[in-house]
């Protein structure tokens, strides 16, 4: 099952639907269309199907999810049917889970490796013992061939990060990793846009990458879910203008999929709906390559099995405030 | 203007309201129960005025500042109400602010310096260039009263940090400082927990503070509107079991409230709801002091004008996931 959103055209403006498919050739089905005809079969009013069916099926797909096993039998439902009644209008895609939380992981060994060998640092060897992470800004996705928008206040050495994305279908806490294959919706391609000249200023103050991150991630184009591909070996490539920059295999994770869902939900409420990132994949980064994207440039990101990520790397738009530098009152710096 | 949530009993178990204060000697206002109320006279059926004002007013903060004026105009018309016809319930206290997003500034200098020496470190001059942050749990937030939920991958050095919460209203993007009292709804007394053993491991792997902050974070008792109070002339206090421990002043902030506000909101959304933490103030947690609290231990956060949100630590309760270590392939560790 592949599920996917697009935008369609309302009298109230563009509207997010989610869209289902069996496989990747099957029509998409719109999940909304399709379970406001069910409840109408089943006796509802046209009327009380569309606010049920709008309610139980918005087009915040992490909204959905929040809805439990309402939400994923409607989804289910709408991927096998093969009436024809409920296909999808035509629309762009839109980011396929704009998502409830986002937490990103360094489970990839060489992207660390390469990473600190490039800053002049070292590995600090509890990248060994812990499932590193930080929490990026969720409603700074975009989606599929949408324009990544250059922050204000980078100047250059912009970056793409070839990542997989794990989909939260069920909140959990405390979540074994005997348990996490019942939490995950499914798998997508994820790009973590970083800006490396900010970046890697602000991590000297020791709180991570922040800014450096913020501004904007990309992920679809859909979510394929578990039953259709085994997430520990799947080819990762990336091209920027149709050139091969990056390849490397998810079967080189440090971290499992669901030793990242177990830590992601350890003492704190892992939400329904939230996204998390397995970190680069060795060399899936220009920052390990010595080399960096511009704006006009279009960053392909594809992973076997799900399909290619298109975004542009968009122009800097210069509007925002600049930090001016405050008096080191203590220090004398 | 005083904002809070409290918990009501109803039919469907406990259900979240949103109460209203004119000043702190006011009854308080349930603002839900006050706009149906309103509508009602405005000629709405009763049915009608519940669904509306339960739709406008739901039982989260974040939720209800969504609708922009509409929330902010039932908000103000509750606390000018002197009939007493929507006077709350009585209920304990909940978080105010269930916050859309959550992020955590070093603003002051003294807990900058003092918490580099006791790592062992020097301070980064970037910390006087750039207000640097990190994204926090916002679903892990608790109220006041509360129990902190002691995490499963803790042994000891439990931490509070004393800081000053500034909430969100409305939303924006590239937010100028000299606009950003417009999207302030208030401020807040803010824990951010902080178990100090895992935290200072994960910080080795260079993307911040992760778990070790991420279980709980604490605010309340209530949210201050900007008419009552100067933020930059607040007096902090905190104490455990009673006793002082850490007294500072919002004074000593670096980075002014409004321009936090503008740099969160820099080249990325900030969301309405969302809840921004100044950082510790200097010698404003235990670290600072060399001195931990423990189970059962009771912290109480008192800013000058907004009130004492008191908290007590919890026992571990070990019952998650323990990451085990993984071969170190490329490097030899």
């Amino acid at each position: 099952m592949r599920i996917a959103r697009i935008s369609l055209p309302t009298p109230d403006g563009p509207q997010a639907r989610i869209v289902v498919q069996a496989t990747d050739e099957s029509p998409l089905v719109d999940v909304r269309r399709h379970y406001g005809l069910t409840l109408q079969r089943r006796g509802a009013t046209p009327q009380a199907a569309l606010d049920v069916a709008g309610q139980v099926v918005p087009g915040s797909l992490a909204a959905a999810l929040t809805h439990g096993d309402l939400f994923l039998d409607a989804l289910r439902a709408a991927s096998e049917d093969t009436s024809g009644d409920a296909v999808a209008g035509e629309g762009p895609l839109l980011s396929p889970i704009d998502p409830a939380s986002f937490r990103d992981f360094l489970a990839f060994e060489e992207h660390i490796v390469n990473a600190a060998h490039r800053s002049g640092g070292t590995v600090d060897p509890v990248v060994y013992e812990i499932p590193i992470s930080y929490l990026g800004s969720a409603p700074a996705f975009i989606g599929p061939e949408a324009t990544m928008p250059w922050p204000t206040y980078a100047r250059s050495r912009m970056d793409y990060e070839l990542e997989l994305g794990i989909v939260i279908a069920r909140g959990g806490r405390n979540i074994l990793p005997g348990e996490a294959d019942a939490h995950i919706l499914g798998f997508t391609v994820l790009n973590d846009f970083s800006a490396r000249d900010i970046q890697l200023r602000e991590m000297g103050g020791r709180l991570g990458p922040s800014k450096g991150k913020h501004f904007a991630s990309a992920c679809g184009p859909v979510i394929v879910t578990p039953d259709e591909l085994d997430p520990h070996h799947l080819t990762m490539t990336a091209r920027v203008n149709g050139e091969v920059w990056s390849r490397g295999s998810t079967s080189t994770l440090m971290w499992s999929v669901q030793e990242m869902v177990a830590w992601a939900s350890a003492s704190e409420p892992l939400l329904a709906g939230s996204l998390l990132g397995s970190g680069t994949v060795g060399r899936g980064c220009g920052m390990e390559l010595g080399r960096e994207v511009r704006p006009g440039d279009v960053v392909e990101l594809d992973i076997e099995g799900i399909g290619v990520l298109r975004n542009t790397v968009g122009h800097p738009d210069g509007q925002g405030w600049t930090p001016t530098r405050r008096p080191a009152v203590l220090t004398g710096d």
